[in-house]
């Protein structure tokens, strides 16, 4: 079984789903796995900020599997930021097609992915920002909506509204992230016109994801409800999971706190420790409001076989209300 | 063109489509139009809180339709509350056989509707609640998600998340409002597992709702963003139109004001002035961030058919992505 969509036909990919680039835990075993299963999944740069390292990461994936993947940049504002002209050369010399950008217009790049055939899905969180990255010529867009776990904007408007307004607008083909989880979640993706949806917290639920047992158990054990948005004060903000550090982070700004109030709780260190030792209360990791809709940890190819299953499930119970 | 759930089954209207109880929109005439076109419109019974005017209302709808309809109980905290007891004896002694009920526990006053046949469909904001309402016996429930206008909760987890969820877990049938004024969303929301949905703001844009044009208008300009939410900090929250009313009442509370400080800003009255006057900074008025789906104010016959059309067109669609 499968669904062809706009986005599958310009990636050349089996399945409108894509594994989104996850700092940490996107490594070449989880993104291979994800390749196999016939979707496409990006390995962020920024794991591997050394181009040698990046190419070593980049031929790890190639050896394991001969569908194609893709790698992810994320440009955010830092003080020591990594090469990313010799990052993105390095990967469209080893042969990869397709690159997911993120955090800033991505326009000085393109000529280096397009240039050598790669297509570029750039990531926005607004309707607007969207049509400015079909202007500067992407390839596709991957819509976030509130729901989404990580960097979800500060529009707050939720796929069901923002997926369907994009459709209106834009020409190029999108997909859409946040909230999804499952195959009824495709097929409203689908319905509200989106070609494709991107997932995280699924991704992270699952045997291959390189994080500890205890934070897999802990999406499975989490609901819907076990999520904060951090920084909101600061416009800045950030969907992770629900715990003690997150609840800190939130009183401290909501009395009036300072960034710097609360830098020492959110350093990344801390969220990486989380996920090696499973200490799910040493800092702030990342898991989006699907943690409702998680229930096991399976593996990458049963996960894609069953949303696409489900998806496929839900267009036949639809056509059966037909009256 | 129809689609058949167990909610229409349930309700016996042929389409999966609620006009929600809406606050002085929701007149005979209004409730009347909605009825003709074949879903179920709510009156809400504390626009015409002595029974003796409710009972001369839903004669008004009567006259105008011979298709099911219903009206509407939003119990809230008051000082003054209206005789619900004695609106709910009068609303079944008048033959109507759908109610739908809000803001509180319904439990005490199901005897009253289904011992007289009458359906009830509960609202909700979150999944437990949901399945409290599923508990205690009501037909059907309708789950608001952070988009709904009016009261979303606290929750903020939008409908593509809270739907499946929900679905996972109930028994009874399910429809589900907030984000939805088209037909790719009740597409989408079939797909995640409920059986309809409900509608507000779609509704207030039509010919028949019994508001000022500027209004109308004014929701045709405004898009997905056009929307404040205000009371945040009491966690009472509300979804209102974004306007300098709204602004300033978000503003003063972020500030640590008071209900009191913005009590004067946020009063029923003035926002009735609103819907009758067309001065749209008059006071704060409800419409949610379907704002950025609607286009146009047609009738709401023409919006009901064009929404199952729609929903059609979306399932055709997704039939012809299969491979």
């Amino acid at each position: 079984m499968a669904l062809s969509t706009r986005f599958t036909e310009t990636f050349g990919v089996q399945h409108p789903i894509v594994c989104g680039g996850m700092t940490r835990v996107g490594t070449p075993e989880l993104i291979a796995a994800v390749a196999n299963a016939g979707a496409l999944g990006f390995m962020p740069a920024h794991n591997y900020p050394a181009p040698e390292d990046l190419v070593k990461e980049i031929a790890k994936i190639r050896d394991l599997t001969d569908q194609p993947f893709g790698v992810n940049f994320t440009i955010l504002p830092s003080r020591n930021p990594p090469p990313w002209e010799e990052l993105m050369r390095a990967t469209v010399e080893s042969g990869v097609t397709a690159v997911e950008t993120a955090g800033q217009n991505p326009e000085p790049y393109l000529p280096i992915f397009q240039g050598a055939g790669a297509k570029v899905l750039h990531k926005c969180t607004s309707v607007r920002h969207s049509l400015k990255a079909e202007r500067i010529g992407v390839d596709a867009v991957s819509i976030d909506g509130f729901e989404a776990a990580g960097h979800p904007g500060e529009d707050d408007t939720p796929g069901l509204v923002v997926i369907p307004a994009l459709a209106d607008k834009i020409g190029i083909p999108f997909i859409a992230s946040g909230g999804f989880a499952d195959g009824r979640g495709l097929a409203a993706a689908l319905s509200l016109g989106a070609s494709g949806i991107s997932m995280g917290t699924r991704f992270m639920c699952t045997v291959e994801a390189p994080i500890h047992q205890n934070v897999k158990n802990q999406i499975v054990a989490n609901d819907e409800r076990s999520t904060n948005l951090i920084f909101r004060q600061l416009r800045n903000t950030g969907r992770y999971a629900k715990n003690g550090v997150t609840d800190e982070i939130v009183r401290i700004l909501n009395e009036g706190g300072t960034f710097e109030d609360v830098a020492h709780l959110a350093s990344g260190d801390q969220g990486a420790i989380v996920l090696q030792t499973g200490d799910l209360e040493a800092g702030v990791w990342c898991a989006g409001q699907t943690q409702g809709l998680i229930f096991d940890i399976p593996t990458v190819a049963v996960v894609i076989d069953r949303i696409v299953a489900e998806a496929e499930t839900a267009i036949d119970r639809m056509v059966a209300l037909r009256r």
